[in-house]
């Protein structure tokens, strides 16, 4: 797996650090509304802060950013208010997500959930730490989702471009959420098809990470329907090809780079589309080591090679760099064909789509 | 505890049926998304569809709508869509709650976690049956909420309109989910002063069932900020009155009524001002008697019935009536001075003030 590690472009770094300053600045002022309503709040005010601002891609910021350059708006402090609320949407669905999975670690910290059951724990609290956790975790959680659509909101661009454009936010919020339920089911279900998987990717991680935030973006800025449609054309298979590669990552990646320990994916039994590849092609005897070692909560070091040799030889591991291959190119290819005159964003989706698809950034 | 339980207005019955009206239509709508992007999401349409058309009391349209009235805002489709997204804010709330609170229950039927946890059982699903309850509920939750924000900023008003009452409806979701997070701190630390109780039900009852509420539908009206001031001298102490009533039902009520087994809430322990009255008063027996069942996850109907005792007989029962008294009558005094013209408006907040704290609407 030679995949080649280009460092983010300049352009990509500039808008990370205006979003990295929204989200401190609306935290802080959030904090100040919480700790007034009670000082217990302070833990609370300090783990949404270092969750949200302790890392992160910020992609969906990014694509809205650049959905609306492309679409002829201009700079302005307003459009990355507006696209950063996407990454506070994230943070919700991660805490939630982490709970869920039960994830005890992200970027390399305790999740949200865990670190709420050791405060619980370290204070010798009554009840359970671990229900503790999760009702902390929860709630931080929903906290997050509201403060994303308040953060859209009142983004100060005009209140009727914000209504025009705030459809398209509320459908990605239905199709990550039902995506995410999909995905739930598939696991419990069990033995899914790589086409199941691939519909559980298009609104979890297709739609959601890329194309609907092109279409915010572009919606605020009062882009006509075939922009829209053009930034579906790319935005779609770019999608895809970013999840596929967040698969692989998953079980072939770096800890220090992925921020979660190796073989993650494999221990938790993720039913990703590398992992249905793997089952679809595998013989017998590959078939049977997938079903004993995949979700297997205390998989060691040993079992996950064995399984990473599976699902290299099944073939899995090739085809579904291919699929990222592809995806990336029909996505470049559907940016050519765009009608997009700003030439600077034409080049930043160009760039964001080798550095998704790639994931140094 | 002699209660009278007058029937509700016909006023509060016509507002219902338009708010259960306008949910049916807002629900069937976003089925048909779900179900196109997957049919494997029917059971999660149908749960939102039962949990939310299941019953309710719909108090915080009731109060959002008459808000508006009283601001001398007409009546229109457009605000009881407006004031029915509180109701979905509220669905949200209760069904995280219950999934914190390990509720079986709500309005007689199963929750909505333990109904996808019998699911999966029934199924032969993989993996755990609670876990994946856990993970439908705290999906279902977020879908919710994110309908709830969809619902008010589509509801039809002029976008400036909605725009100025938006910060309203941010600060009463803050302040819920920071009290909700308040208030599982408390049982957490345990022995709760009176005091910090009542700071627990102003930010999660007051504030979020009647004052804010109320707030919103002045603020859509365009209103000066003298009604406000006027809507919080009736909102607040009513709102305490409300959820005060509600604790004495968690303790006395009939299930029939509360659609909650008898006892419940001493079962889980609840740090109600009720319970934190009755140990400020209680003599050392009736203190150990107090600390050794309250929390008892098996209490039996003899043990409900010997707390019950131990609260009448501390004087905390007497005590907390008094409070929903006064807080009521305060309510109708600040009513009664409340710079409102509209004189159906005046009669609906006098008869919901009532309703609200003998709870039979």
């Amino acid at each position: 797996m030679a995949v080649s590690l280009p460092p983010a472009p300049s352009h990509v770094a500039r808008l990370r650090e205006r979003v990295e300053h929204v989200l401190a600045t609306f935290l802080r002022e959030r904090e100040g509304l919480l700790v007034d309503i009670s000082p217990r709040l302070e833990p609370a005010a300090g783990a949404l802060r270092d969750f949200v601002l302790g890392g992160g891609k910020r992609l969906r910021p990014a694509f809205c950013y650049w959905g609306w350059r492309g679409a002829g708006g201009v700079d302005g402090e307003e459009i990355v208010v507006a696209a950063t609320a996407l990454e506070l949407l994230q943070a919700s669905a991660l805490i939630h997500d982490d709970y869920m999975d039960g994830s005890d670690t992200r970027r390399g910290l305790p999740s949200v959930h865990r670190r709420f059951e050791a405060m619980h724990a370290e204070q010798g609290w009554n009840g359970s730490p671990a229900a503790f956790g999760a009702a902390a975790a929860i709630l931080l959680g929903d906290l997050c989702l509201s403060f994303s659509d308040e953060m859209f909101c009142g983004c100060g661009l005009p209140a009727e471009r914000v209504r025009a454009a705030k459809p398209l936010f509320d459908v990605m919020r239905a199709e990550v959420m039902a995506g995410q339920y999909l995905d739930v089911v598939e696991q419990a279900v069990g033995g899914g098809s790589v086409e199941r998987a691939r519909t559980v990717i298009r609104f979890k991680a297709a739609k959601y990470t890329v194309e609907r935030p092109l279409h915010i973006g572009a919606a605020l800025a009062g882009a006509p329907p075939q922009l829209l449609a053009a930034y579906s054309a790319y935005g779609l298979p770019l999608g895809e090809a970013f999840q596929l590669r967040d698969d692989v990552l998953g079980v072939f990646g770096d800890p220090a780079e992925t921020g979660k320990p190796a073989g993650d994916d494999l221990r938790e039994g993720k039913r990703t589309v590398l992992v249905a590849m793997a089952l679809e092609r595998a013989d017998a005897r590959q078939r049977a080591c997938l079903r004993d070692l995949l979700g297997e909560p205390l998989l060691d070091p040993a079992g996950v090679d064995e399984l990473r040799s599976v699902i290299v030889a099944t073939g899995a591991l090739d085809r579904v760099e291919e699929l990222i291959e592809r995806g990336t190119a029909d996505a470049l290819a559907a940016l050519d064909a765009a009608p997009i005159r700003d030439t600077r964003a034409r080049t930043a989706l160009a760039d964001l789509a080798v550095a998704a698809t790639t994931r140094r950034l």
